[in-house]
């Protein structure tokens, strides 16, 4: 008997086949599969190529790999497009119910096994989680880059531009992020030269970003991470800044009567440990956050909630079997 | 002798047709004519039949109206479409000599005919200029709503339907906002219900934003103003970052060796006294700030710019005559 596990981002999608003990049989990984920011279509095929490519490296063919269950992790735990994207899986010949769970309660079930906890989310977007008897019980942020993720890559991406327009026509302070930004995005006019009473550096700036998708802005949020580090003042206000935020969205979901451990997740929390001890410090007041664990994505956690659904046990052995032998196939 | 003066803006166009000594004689107004934010088909469009519905309100036919020349106002004071402008307006018959200036110096122009001043228009951006020998000597901030309009409509906007996403799930304070943003977007769902830990009203709030244009949150800027009026602290914060962002971008181009007036223009420190006011007291410390003055728009300042093209003289008797006239007409 085994399971398929798929974890859907606005990035990537990775799918694993994993044994009943735990063993990953085989992965694979496709392109952005949210069907919110990228389409009904483009979504269920880049689920369907995720799920075949794992069957494909373990050597099963759909119709004899015997999958019992398949979990979708997926933003908001459900997709106008669920029906469609379980016939998809259908039609290549995976049997198995499909079922949709949320990708938050996927990356919670990557770093812990505890039925109550929490969960932390910073990557393009931020969210975070409280997980109750194995649940999602309540959400906190994630609601997009227009309405909130506050702290997230975009979050600090879209100040890091904001604070280089500002800086260029006097309303903010100079900072090193300007060169950075315009460096980024190939302006290469240190000039002083105004056009209609504003600088050319700034009219190409311009240009430029609004060429970009907003949610593009997020790759901006590395500059702020390394010109903090070499001690610029409003680099450091704007990671100080997303701390904070983040800090304030985990706040928001902790429950006096909920203990657990807290996992991280996202390439904020993931590559910044700074912001990371700084979030957890501020919720350890609490006296209800238990261990900290910091993982990659939710595809581990897909795969224990297949299992789950496939009505397999797992145990710490199962768990931990999951993790080395997926560390090993990716 | 007789000039056109075509003020374009991101929601309207205005033409008025002046004579010599002033007289307004016909006035149109039509949709957006922004091609940054229009295209260049329907903004051309939009010039073009504003002027025509200026010359027929006179009575005139373009090729007997005796048109010196035209101003055409637009944000940047250039447009990559001039020329296609250009040629739509002389293909209705209309002669003269078209030229393309900054709305920001016609709504200064609209407003004081000293040839150094200061400019600050709020609507749904915003833009600071500096006016010295009659031109647009430096501006500050109207980089957009990604980029800046810091006090914006847009940026308070954001800023209202942000703090009621925040206030349901906890984030931020309770706050008036949140039922008049649920209402204004025909959310009427009062329960406490939540599906997958969120609460449905919020996710409804998500869906109903994501469906409008970004620039479209600038609506909600004025229940940022009812709800401050009727004592709610969250939205007397928010405008009150408002007028604080608006006097810094006025302050970033005050120079103490250009001295004259201040014209305000744009909806917002047009309806909010309270901001205007604000703004004004915190550059007065400059010591350089003359008359302030409250304009609706720049057309009055283009009919004053296409009339100096024409090398008419613009004297009090004259300017006062445009604004009157051009009042009669609306």
């Amino acid at each position: 008997m085994n399971v398929l596990g798929i974890d859907v981002g606005g990035t990537s999608t990775r799918a694993v086949l994993v044994a009943a003990d735990g063993r990953c049989l085989g992965y694979g990984a496709t392109g952005a599969g949210n069907p919110t920011s990228s389409g009904t279509e483009t979504a269920s095929a880049a689920i369907v190529a995720a799920a075949s490519a794992a069957l494909e490296r373990a050597g099963l063919a759909a119709t004899s790999a015997d999958v019992r269950a398949v979990v979708v992790a997926i933003a908001g735990g459900t997709a106008p497009s669920s029906v469609s994207i379980a016939e998809a899986l259908a039609a290549t010949g995976v049997a198995g119910e499909v079922s949709f769970e949320s990708d938050v309660l996927a990356t919670y079930c990557s770093g812990s096994m505890a039925a109550d906890g929490y969960v932390l989310i910073a990557g393009t977007g931020a969210v975070a989680g409280r997980i109750r008897d194995a649940r999602l019980d309540a959400l906190c942020d994630g609601v997009g880059w227009l309405l909130g993720d506050d702290g997230s890559g975009f979050w600090i991406g879209r100040r890091v531009v904001r604070s280089v327009a500002a800086a260029l026509d006097g309303r903010g302070p100079a900072t090193a992020l300007t060169r950075m930004v315009l460096d980024a995005l190939g302006i290469d006019d240190a000039s002083e030269r105004r056009h209609g009473g504003r600088l050319d550096s700034q009219r190409r700036l311009v240009e430029a970003v609004y060429r970009l998708r907003p949610v593009a802005l997020s790759r901006f949020a590395q500059l702020a991470f390394a010109a903090s580090a070499d001690g610029d003042a409003p680099a450091q206000r704007i990671v100080d800044d997303a701390a904070d935020a983040l800090a304030t969205t985990i706040a928001a979901v902790i429950d006096p009567e909920v203990a657990g451990p807290v996992v991280l997740g996202g390439s904020i929390l993931a590559q910044q440990p700074a912001i990371a001890e700084r979030v957890v410090a501020a919720v350890r007041a609490a006296g209800v956050i238990g261990d900290v664990s910091t993982v990659g994505d939710g595809t581990v956690g897909a795969a224990v909630l297949a299992l789950r659904h496939a009505g397999a046990a797992v145990d710490p052995d199962v768990f931990d079997r999951i993790a080395s032998s997926l560390a090993a196939l990716r």
